[in-house]
């Protein structure tokens, strides 16, 4: 279905970039979940753009509960969140030249020209703000089943992080509450130059995002089809710029023998795992029990200040294009935030259809 | 929904490694559309494990369609494929250790131990003879319609092939026809010694695939969430030792500047292109009328003959397991033959859901 | 998918009695689909409870589309409808005592406790004017392509209304314009009289809606499951208070001989029409070309103003209950508004799965 | 989607009346549920034609099970069922005149005249065998979860059965074993004499079947849209002949005072209880406990031996049709065993989706 997600836990987006409200609805809800509106502030605050690395563009983010939760837990009916638009300065934006790497051309082939053209309409980044609101319903509610989830910059504007340590859980949680989540600060400094000076030049940076997962229990996916990996990368890719998926080793596993890359079961403390975590969590679609460990290609923004080539749909011919008006030279940070809840999504699905997420 | 993929056309998988017949029903099919059985038994073929590099497994793959043809076409009712299993030698198979890499452990986990474990029942790679077979149905029906499918082992093995060319439609058709589908023949015989090493050491190899797709319509996609990029990645990532995908220059994006990234728009014989390819053929999950390009990591064959750690789920003890019976050191050329046929069910649907596939 | 209708074109449904506001997303629209909002507005105001035979209670439902109309068009991307609730006096609501005949006992079962029970919650037949307002936009786009829809009180109280004639199109625009929709006025006033006296004895009554849809193609339906009479029921059902529904002579055909029901094939001015119409234009499942007839059984409004023996299911006993607050003694009139605008929703996604419903 | 029903446990058909085979695919089964082929093989029996008022077509009906199933249980991945079909006498239909009553037309309109039109093709009651083995597996998965399901003809012929007792579980257990269900042998007797004469005139008759459901738990359905009603009767009206459903009272309760249908609370041995059940065990959209009452209005059988006026749709000319080869003046008693198996995959689905059906 159209802007839909899910099969028994789904989520519906709706909304423009410059209407009045956008939306998400969230149905197949547990009833009984406890739903927290400070923690869901909290994802949005962070999925905004602030600070010098980000746009000048002021989004507050109020949003409103106006269905599905009564005396502050789920009632198992459709949960809608509404969030207004403001300061949407719609003469930034004009119908004629597309802008390129945006939807621009190939939502007015799609639509027929009758497309929203403001500020990219309803294919906006804008549109992650309620899928964040959405997904921050279900990171908590993962969180209090002991489900973590937490995603940094494993590589930005070709600075790389450090990678996860045996023992991430308390790396996840730093993870969280941070507006540039990096595992080595230093690195992360080096990275914010490295932004800056991309915007100095009118450019801007992309990198890759680095998931982990720890507590999900084995047993989880619906092969074939809706494998974990299937169905994560179905949701992934549909934050903007995302363009590529890898779990577990990834590309890289193309590249060893299979005695390297096929990951021995041992037994401890009374449970199966695996010795190493190549396949990142999962063997034929299915969890193992191990962490799940994925990565996202994100590329950069592509609303940049230098000029470019483009073409004018209304006139039907080339042009130079300069974008007016607010720019950011990397909004892979942000796009941390939307991955941790899409992951929250499509997890808080798949164990819903096996029956594994009840409260009450 | 479970073993079901698609939204207007649709595919479902039934069947296990060791049960009489396995099979695929494909549905939603336009009226009329020619059924060239010669095709589809051409595509089994090249599926078909067979030569130096694979195993000695015999699996002739006759096929019968019990519905949906009609006097050679399609009448728009469920065309349902049976394919017999045959040579099943369930004595090589034994339940208790699971073997890593595989579905075992996870599927056990997951089934609640009701599984036909036998050859890794319904999660073996078995199961892609089906689902090759109702793919070749819609490839041939694109190929009608000017769509070209094709695609190359990228990397084999630590060997790299050479890259599309700027003239790419006769390449495809040579890859279509190949049993080991290289643009370099001379990479191409590299990788088969690679291979052949491997397995002398009883070891495996993975590799990467890269597909093109010509003559696709822009404007087909389905945002938010059915994008042309969540929608291959979540069938190909059921592709088993599929464990990334990534479109156009995929990572390779995530080192590179907004401007370089954005892929200008141009008009060239009267058509809207774009000067460079770095997102693959889609934006905003939607296409833009270029060639769609993406690639798979498809990781080494699990099943070696090196002894490897494992677990036996019977006794829940660690123990070391040497799989006996045939084995193959990659199968990633043969994957090639799967990937095609999934991208055809894939873009066919979105083409549906559009109402741009009809034949009659 | 739950509280969503449709696979082409889809409606959700979100909202509770007594929250902030309820509405609708309509997804799958064609493109370029003009929306009169006064039309919408006309609908919500038959539906509303007015008069001497509804309700005091006053819902004027104002409603904002903020999404998904751009330029007084669809873009083709998820159209979202709000309607504010006003006047609601919770006071008048409490929980414990379930009110015979109304979901309080069963939703209070299916979600675990967590419901929102005032007023009837997700399940009040208040909901039904986001479903209205959506159906409406359909109802004007079937309208404009030829396609008529009408609804009259077949049965009301015991008393019969007439039935459509021979050249009923004049007829549908007269029952769509009215607020107590019958083919006969006379025994219209005997209904508002039949149950101005159950009013009078704190009792109400219910009646048979018989809808008539003009100008349908042959050729639309899918079979199996989804059948032009499976998706009707499907949806019709769905109304509060619809307990029965047939198509053409419906139950009567269970009297008849095969000669009598088998609607013998003619051609008329070229095309192939059936001579009666017993079938109700339906053959297998797929319409015929003839006009659509069938009819809703819709059962007595369940708050009465009687005292009525019920459980308390906060202490778990017996106890009697007097409903206090609005009654109404009749909603079979309103509720022709929802069935007409249900039917343009089943018979709009039903034309757009073949592909027929493009606007641009 | 097309020629599946279901969301959690679904049902795929697919085959021709003259094909090789005909089948139907169960999926989203719980693991670990016995599979009883006896019980299934009766069934089929019962559905089967047979003895004085049926076609003297033998249709033996052997069964394959395919797939998912090991060691006598399922394993919960896709159960393939095949049926082949034999005595396929293709000589008895021709393209060109369309049966009244049928799908031809409207099947040739649907299908662009590609369809299969050989006794029915994809459409005949023959598809109802795999549908029947289908809902077999569920009907006995039901039954030993305490859930009983029962049908008797309730009207046939113009003579009318005895109603349900008030202790009717032995009853059902009476009518699951007869071929031709009744509650009252005298008044079954007098039906068959009516079919019998209507045979000797060369004409069929219809009846209304009434089935009920014992057992089922308070809570299940998923309301809004995937009412208990709008489930059921989205199926059921795909039982070819089907054109009423109602529940409860059904259209009686049109004529009813509320407070005469909305059947008080009462608490007995500790449940919550109605004093009356005119709902049928439905409130709104779930169930209340009570005995679930449903009937449905079947048409006499569209192939009779009387001539009839129809049109040739190879040559679009009006012609006179008799129809060879044979008749059954009767199938409402064999469609009370295709109710049964449609009852018990649709309670089976809503029980699935609210997590109600685990075996192991």
């Amino acid at each position: 279905m159209k802007n839909t997600f899910g099969s028994s836990i789904t989520v519906t987006l709706f909304g423009e970039s410059h209407g009045p409200e956008i939306g998400a609805v969230l149905d197949g809800l547990p009833s009984g979940l406890p739903v927290n509106e400070a923690f869901i502030a909290e994802q949005l605050r962070l999925r905004r753009p602030a600070g010098r690395i980000s746009t000048s563009r002021q989004e507050p983010d109020p949003f409103r509960i106006i269905s599905g939760v009564f005396q502050g837990k789920t009632t198992g009916t459709p949960l809608t969140i509404l969030i207004p638009n403001s300061d949407t300065r719609s003469r930034d934006y004009n119908f004629g030249p597309a802008r390129p790497g945006h939807a621009d051309y190939t939502a007015h082939i799609r639509y027929g020209g009758f497309e929203d053209y403001r500020g990219g309409g309803h294919f906006s980044g804008r549109i992650t703000a309620p899928l964040v609101a959405a997904g921050a319903v279900l990171l908590s509610a993962l969180r209090s089943r002991g489900i973590r989830i937490g995603t940094h910059l494993f590589r930005c504007a070709g600075i790389a992080d450090d990678s996860f340590s045996a023992t991430p859980a308390e790396e996840l949680d730093l993870l969280n509450a941070s507006e540039f989540a990096v595992l080595n600060p230093a690195r992360g400094e080096q990275m914010r130059i490295a932004i800056a000076a991309a915007a100095e030049n009118g450019d801007s940076v992309g990198g890759v995002l680095e998931t982990l997962v720890l507590g999900m229990p084995a047993g989880v996916g619906e092969p074939w089809f809706d494998t974990v990996e299937g169905e994560l990368a179905h949701a992934l890719f549909s934050i903007p710029a995302v363009k590529g998926v890898e779990f577990g080793a990834g590309f890289a596993l193309a590249e060893m023998r299979g005695s390297e890359a096929n990951d021995p079961l041992e037994i401890r403390e009374g449970h199966v795992v695996t010795a190493t975590n190549c396949n990142g969590g999962i063997n034929g679609g299915i969890t193992n029990g191990m962490p799940l460990l994925f990565r996202c290609a994100v590329k950069p923004t592509p609303s940049i200040r230098k000029e470019q080539r483009t073409v004018n749909m209304l006139e039907m011919q080339e042009e130079k294009l300069v974008i007016a008006g607010r720019h950011e030279p990397a909004i892979v940070h942000r796009a941390r935030v939307v991955v941790d809840c899409v992951t929250a999504i499509v997890l808080s699905d798949l164990m819903a259809q096996r029956g594994l997420l009840v409260f009450s």
